[in-house]
């Protein structure tokens, strides 16, 4: 029986098949729960810090709201600018402070590993809400969450995954996590923001198949879900390489309608105009949905790691 | 009956009287409970999302307040560089993002009118806190409440508005307001920050008597309250026009004495130097009650758009 | 017997040998209960404001936490720059305007005198949490409760403060609470940041026996405990001089050989350098439960100040 109580989430691949279907479940009856009532006390007297040290809207309020909805309260650190990291403080001492305040961090560090080295350090869980270009677990999970959701199960998909491939943690993740279940990927992608070599490779040697192209129509319409993403300028240091790549991949109007059939659509988010605002209305846009599992997902695994699920 | 359950709260001119005199009625309540107990749990497991664009302190902290003595939780989007914003995100979509978290959202941002597009854009109801020179109407209908009490009745009253007419929406906001019930304004301000002639014409039509004057203190014994603004530094591109205007009208020891009778002043603040310190203890200088009253009405406000009313 | 109800916390001296002794009574309590439960709810109902003019991470949390702890809810400026400071408000305006939403006011300003100035301006408690090179009361507190639960009293003790005498507002208050207990002190510094002579004149004369040297180790051996400081870099400004002082003390390895016996060791924090980490899991280092004693001894301060001790 998957039991996360006390333990870290750092890193898709600390989860089996089975502890995935466990957290799918759990969401499952976050979902419906909420659908009765706005918030549950599961998590009374319960308090989460959230550690951003990079820009985020989306990952803060997800959790934030995640911990509420259970009944716990919430401390956060704030901009990096108004903190005792402008002091000189190292992100060690600033989570071993928090972890005499909080009974959960999450944190987002630019660093890859940084997260890990972080739950090293401390008793309590630690989240990892992106370090880097390393890894962003829950959203991977969330993800997950969604397909499921979205398509009515996990079995026998192909997944259309395109942008930049390169640098996005989301993509590494979610492939990880789907490489345990029958699945086969496109990697859509310019030649320069390919899926790194050692992903493909470990993917592979699961057994998952994989076929890369530049081609986006031809890659959707074997597939039955296209997850796409941001050129991120962020990654960038040269930003007229990202100018020059930013606008590779657009679905819009015109690309739904070379679609041969409905397709569901996901994005991480946020965007900027990979996706055209008129595609928001169309049925198979799920990516605001994906937003509001994300809650469910964060819920779940918050509830597990104190160990008081429903 | 008025009924805000579910709806937006966008624009002054939504209000009918009948919807001010229940505003002003169950706002009364909650002064009255609060006196006898720190909060309430009508809105307890729901969860306000505050999205400032601007700087404040007032605003956001003052529903924050409103949503926890209600019993109810916030998530916060902080400072814009800290946040999705950076990475480009349009304000749609983090609007829609966030209504996937949260139950009501306060905004407040720099456009006109994008108060009113964030609220077309998401299903959950959208409080407007200030939209640029635009509206504002939760300080609108704090300053009726703050009238109401203070003086005792809104009727047959003559108000003085001094300052910035011109770029103030806090006084356009209240102007409208206040058109639903007889009243008489003097417009009093240098002439380059005059009340802008749609607004005056409108009112006029309404059957209002106005009254636009440069001489504050004449304007001030014709009437039973003077509303003070500040001439707002932010609104400027010319600084030295700036430089030049904000000293026009100033609220001191000198001008109380030249009053013919005890006034009531109000004022939507941040002040700078237009009210002088030495003003506040006079036993007519509203404006920190007046700062209180918002607890009290977007209490209401906030309960009244649930349906969760005492 | 001790009352703090609606009392400010401003100035460690405010305090009586008996007062200290009934908060660190208080103190314990909490501590002992949070043993058993995961928060209480004394302060339900209340909401705290914090007022944060410099960086910090460690005493605003702490604060929050607390607070939380407590039942109470939280309100919280934000950084300067997205305040309506931006708007040239006085920090005595935006205090008043705290006060009437919040139920009691934690304050960090860079001015000395600013927490007394803003307690004088309004009815409900104000704690301060440091102003300038002035006082941080609840830091000398937990201080305090700290030393005497790894030491096991407060008599007979010698203690060693070293780093930065001058500047260090942590060590000036912690050096005038211990003086209401028979204690020796040695203060250990450079000569250029030695402890300032009024607050040595003072000790003196209430029967304080004191030292300086520049010997830390000399120090350490005739001590009980090591109160270790940061050279604060923001305090100085002639950068050149801070480098070149900065490594002035350092406790690491070492330093430890050299110590005839097993010593503990405080620290405020944050560190930069004066204490590496290696020192970390040296059973004496009691640098990061202190963090903890503050949560503890702040919610002891909070109850108290609202008369609602357990």
């Amino acid at each position: 029986m998957t039991n996360l109580k006390g333990k870290d989430i750092l890193h898709g691949n600390q989860f089996s098949k089975k502890d995935i279907e466990a957290i799918i479940k759990v969401t499952s009856n976050f979902e419906k729960e909420l659908k009765k009532k706005d918030s549950l006390t599961l998590l009374k007297g319960k308090i989460l810090a959230t550690l951003f040290y990079e820009p985020s809207t989306r990952t803060r309020l997800s959790f934030e709201t995640a911990m509420q909805r259970l009944g716990g309260g919430v401390i956060s650190m704030g901009s990096v600018e108004s903190s005792s990291v402008a002091k000189g403080e190292t992100l060690m001492d600033t989570v071993r402070t928090v972890s005499q305040y909080a009974d959960v961090i999450v944190i987002r560090h630019p660093r890859t590993g940084s997260a890990r080295e972080a739950a090293d350090a401390v008793p309590i869980p630690v989240i990892n809400a992106g370090d880097g270009t390393g890894q962003h677990p829950t959203q991977a999970l969330l993800d997950i969450y969604t397909i499921q959701k979205e398509l009515g199960s996990l079995k026998n998909l192909t997944i259309s995954m395109i942008g930049d491939l390169k640098n996005g943690r989301t993509v590494h993740a979610l492939a990880e996590l789907l490489s345990l279940f029958k699945i086969r990927l496109y990697f859509v992608s310019p030649s320069s923001l390919r899926m790194p070599e050692e992903i493909i490779n470990h993917l592979k040697q699961k057994g998952i198949e994989i076929e890369e192209t530049e081609d986006m129509l031809k890659a959707s319409n074997a597939s039955n879900l296209i997850y796409m993403t941001r050129i991120q300028k962020e990654r960038f240091t040269d930003l007229s390489k990202y100018e020059k790549l930013k606008g590779s991949y657009i679905i819009n109007e015109e690309f739904l309608k070379k679609l041969k059939k409905k397709m569901t659509i996901l994005h991480p988010l946020p965007r900027v105009d990979e996706i055209t605002p008129e595609v928001d209305t169309y049925s198979g846009a799920a990516y605001f949905r994906q937003v509001r599992n994300g809650v469910f997902v964060r819920m779940a695994l918050l509830s597990m790691v104190f160990g008081r699920t429903p």
